[in-house]
């Protein structure tokens, strides 16, 4: 206590002491500053960003985890009234139906009242606007708000549902490190996160992006996978789903082989069942019955879709027979077993668990009149349609995860048939080593969803999710086998809905459409064009401005000459033009340039096109540049005009020459 | 023998039967010709060439076998010579310095001998001609066979001289996918092969190119793994430097602070080691013993050089007391190792041994009068100038690994220190986890070799050379703080060898300096320029032509309007002078476009600049459309030109304001 008193008595002075010291040594002091003031410098400069991207990621893997957090206990709640209901097989299954079909259109409901945009996983969307495009109001905190919310009710209506999450930012300025941040932080892998995004939407990137896109994304990992560490799920920050394939000889040479087969499988299946979805979606927007369903009563839509869904997965019905009790995180880690089921169910056959056993989740998958054969076959053919129908429901949600599993099943199966043909492992250089399903299962997952997003990084997620890399050889070649099928022949998931829902968007040129057909802009452009020249009087400008509706003119010197000198735009134009009607009144013989030199601003012309320009050099401009549209000048004249409009056209007459011009 | 000569006298029969049978079913027939002509079709399409890809990666993989297994016989037979000299010590000393003398003077020699640019990684020359500039030469199949023999003979010195390969191709039309190849087959990891490429070779890439890489990658990397498994070196495809971390627990929570700290020493030991090694190089080239030295006898440079660097690393000398005796792979097989060497030495002290024993490589990491962190310590000291001497000497030779060891000695003495410190392990949330040393000679290696080289994919290299990905979140924060730190205060090796080398290229700019300095081409356009005018005389255009140098001249339309309508060829143009001088000499008052009309090409112009476009614009345009130079219009009005000299004065004065324009 009096010690305490001295400090009291003593603290007006040790400050004054300190200062004394303080003052004595003013090189110290004047090096202090300037080294602080130097580390300000070189940390906030001009144009970096890094504490923003930073920002983005903690704030991502923030609401991330407070998302996932909320559906575990939703799913909890879920989970412990399906078993305390009682014996009444109405009352299980009403508990089981009633709750997703509420969640699900209380989802659509909710996040359509909000903005129309939100349904879906938004990549599409992305996609556009990173081509260059403007979606007004897509980019919004309301839409964001959308999201989250109706996020979280389709997940925390689980598997009967299955549609996972890809979360993503919505900052404008950094919308590609955002993507990136999104897949990192609910798969915790920063690599692939980044690849991902960079593959699914642009064709160009930027190193510079694509190092702030791994800041991000690490920032984004590392802070989600430490609140589960900090909330004592985990012991330390590691891997989602750890495998444990054998090191030394995780797989045999020849079995290459039936990794490229297994790539090949899901490269058709991927071929399916993208034309599949893509038709239904047609259908569901054409069929006059659900037409008009989806225009005037979402939700309604929505909870028939899910109650569809949900009565098939009722576990005591027909959903014993395809696993479906499974989580989305409990597929995956029973599909990436390394045991054989099929070895282990030969000689015992255990009966179907009344209740989920958490150490023996493959157990699900074995019905004894069924055999796993059959379960995961069926698994196959009932989730392929259910996928799809599921994707039709106008609700915020990610279809990358269930794509995942989906391949892990194909794969799974595959490996099963394998481990039951050579129970005894395939024999190579005198040693036996029995076969892995799991790593089939692995292969299988990251080829189906690689084929369906048109992706490669498919493969390095599959590593970074278990945790191991042993398969790195004959997963990449699974996939690039399933990605060489599927592009050829489809567009991707996430094309096919721009397709669909027929947003702008740029296509892009392959390699091979190049040598062939040289086409130049003046093949395409638009021309003739409407000008304005510096001499014209004003009562052409009105009649001009008034009978067209493009908002930028092209300037030219003179109507003679039509040389180019700038654009102007239409608002500013039209605000100068009735600023100044005194005058104008006079009946004095007035020009545009009068009304120009009186203070309306005009662009100057940074980029032009040529007619001989070529195809792909007018495509690398306005993809790289993120350009809108430009003019066509010859010899300095305004001669045409060119916008995504006409190259979209030019490109889809390139891949396909019976299209209409 | 009955059955053979049925089969014979049946022969003839049998084609006319198979003939019939075929000729019976013609829709068979059809359908089997339409299908093989369809598969062909898609195979084979016009711009498409995968199998030049695939050849590509196939051939790289097998150059890199042969070159593998032939440095493998002649290390193998300098070690039996050393073993079996006697107890010489003088014998022993030559066999072990005149040995890499001889390789390094052959190599320098022979590779120069046929072409003068072989010298070094080939990577800058790689990265200036992927921005744009044409190197002569340079892309020639006996620069690359001086390149394989040179490399061979370097490798083939082995530990003594410490450096690597990093091999590549050199297909010009294929060169980004070439460069991947390379790596991919050097490591077998076909992921970081890719990306390490992108990032070191240019700053924009397209998603087709990453494809075509990835193809390439794998086939490169499966071909050279297979080649391992049918000599028998192997059991089956697998990584290269196993490690065994264990998968529950791999890191405790805290330990994450330690890794960036890692990072952060790497990236300060990068600057040093950047700084010192430009400075040096710059030294070779400006002293006068030196630079005279490797101007005329260029073997005898480098024979002095491996006799300094092979007398230090004579292992009865000082070479002990750093582990000299290791190779390059024995090196990062031991640094690797999970166990702590400090701990395992702490009570029982091993003599150095006498001989190599592989299956404790880490036993010559240990010298009692020493210590291990003696060794470390000693090592990173040696080492660093050794490595900065050997990369003056002229010889091909890859500095990726030697990097990528340094690194992982880095790491290894933190590691060490900390299992000393904490030799308990660090208690985290109740659970005792040994400090495993390995995983942060791991970090190390990642975080120095991407300090040195500028990148982030070290990362993902490291964990496609051990097999695991257990560590990817610390590892990548260490990367990502160890760049942090190099990239804002160094140029990346290659870049330094760029600037060192004289070589043309275009530096980057950065995110920061756009903003603040809006600089337009107007501003650093080379003006006024020589322009031909149609209308111009005969005499006036030889003159011109005669006068200046240049290789392409602007056409305008009349020397009045200077109106830019195209360009000629200063060759094809003397060629059409020459070739018309007897109606040139007839009197008659001849002009520009009589030539022109007489059958001299001239080129429309397809891109165009404006005194308005920004440098950033600019800077895209020449990167991704890989330009030469490109003539500035205003109002049509030929007034300028840009190449990329232009624009490197204008970037180098934008990042350095006091730099000379």
């Amino acid at each position: 206590m009096e010690e305490l008193m001295g400090l009291r008595e003593g603290s007006p002075g040790k400050p004054e002491a300190l200062r004394e010291l303080w003052g004595r040594c003013p090189h110290i002091r004047r090096g202090v500053r300037r080294a602080l003031e130097w580390l300000k410098q070189r940390l906030f400069r001009v144009g970096e960003d890094w504490y923003f991207l930073m920002a983005l990621g903690v704030l991502m893997a923030l609401i991330s985890y407070a998302m996932n957090f909320v559906v575990a206990r939703v799913v909890r709640a879920h989970n412990w009234l399906y078993q305390e209901i009682g014996d009444s097989q109405l009352l299980r299954y009403l508990s089981w139906t009633v709750y997703p079909v509420a969640l699900v259109s209380f989802s659509s409901g909710f996040s359509q009242s909000i903005t129309p945009f939100s349904g879906g996983s938004g990549i599409p969307e992305l996609k556009t606007i990173l081509s260059g495009v403007v979606l007004e109001d897509y980019l919004d905190i309301k839409n964001f708000g959308a999201k989250v919310v109706g996020l979280s009710c389709t997940l925390a209506s689980g598997s009967t549902i299955f549609l996972g999450k890809v979360n993503k930012s919505k900052q404008n300025e950094m919308l590609a490190a955002g993507a990136a941040v999104g897949v990192a932080t609910v798969f915790a892998a920063p690599f692939s996160g980044v690849l991902f995004s960079i593959e699914v939407m642009s064709s160009h990137f930027s190193v510079w992006d694509y190092w702030r896109g791994f800041f991000a994304a690490t920032c984004g990992a590392f802070v989600f996978r430490l609140l589960s560490v900090f909330s004592s799920e985990e012991e330390t920050i590691t891997v989602l789903f750890k495998t444990s394939f054998p090191v030394e000889v995780p797989f045999d040479l020849p079995e290459i082989f039936f990794f490229v087969a297994l790539g090949g499988i899901c490269g058709i299946m991927g071929c399916a069942y993208l034309f599949c979805q893509r038709t239904f979606l047609g259908f569901v927007k054409t069929n006059r019955f659900t037409a008009k369903l989806l225009a005037t009563s979402k939700p309604l839509y929505s909870a028939l879709a899910a109650l569809v869904l949900a009565s098939i997965t009722y576990p005591p019905g027909v959903g014993r027979f395809f696993a479906s009790r499974l989580s989305m995180g409990q597929h995956l880690d029973a599909l990436l077993d390394n045991n054989s089921w099929a070895l282990a169910t030969r000689s015992s056959s255990p009966p179907w668990p009344g209740e989920l056993d958490p150490k023996n989740l493959w157990l699900d998958w074995y019905q004894p009149e069924f055999t796993v054969f059959g379960t995961l076959a069926f698994f196959l053919l009932m989730r392929f349609w259910m996928l799809i129908l599921a994707t039709t429901v106008p609700i915020p949600a990610g279809y990358f995860l269930p794509i995942f599993i989906y391949g892990a099943a194909i794969g799974r199966l595959l490996g099963e048939a394998l481990s039951v043909a050579f129970p005894e492992g395939i024999v190579a250089g005198g040693v036996i080593n029995p076969i892995m399903p799991g790593s089939y299962a692995l292969a299988g997952a990251a080829a189906f969803s690689g084929a369906v997003t048109h992706t490669i990084s498919t493969a390095l997620l599959a590593f970074e999710l278990t945790g191991q890399i042993v398969h790195g050889l004959p997963v990449l070649m699974c996939v690039l086998a399933a990605n060489a099928i599927t592009q050829s022949c489809q567009p991707s998931f996430y094309d096919g809905t721009i397709i669909v829902k027929n947003l702008p968007y740029l296509p892009w040129i392959r390699g091979r459409c190049l040598g062939s057909h040289p086409v130049n802009v003046g093949h395409f452009m638009k021309s003739p064009i409407t000008t304005l020249a510096k001499d014209a009087p004003l009562e052409e400008v009105v009649e001009v401005v008034t009978s067209t509706d493009v908002a930028e003119f092209p300037l030219v010197e003179s109507a003679e000459s039509q040389i180019l000198v700038g654009t102007v735009c239409r608002a500013q134009l039209v605000q100068s033009l009735l600023a100044g009607p005194s005058s104008w009144a006079r009946g004095q013989q007035r020009q545009l340039q009068d009304i120009l030199a009186g203070g309306c601003p005009t662009t100057p012309v940074t980029l032009q096109l040529a007619p001989d320009t070529t195809l792909h050099q007018a495509h690398n401009l306005f993809e790289l540049l993120n350009l809108q549209s430009l003019f066509v000048t010859s010899r300095g004249r305004a001669v045409g005009f060119v916008s995504w409009v006409e190259l979209k056209r030019a490109i889809s007459s390139l891949t396909n020459p019976a299209a209409p011009k």
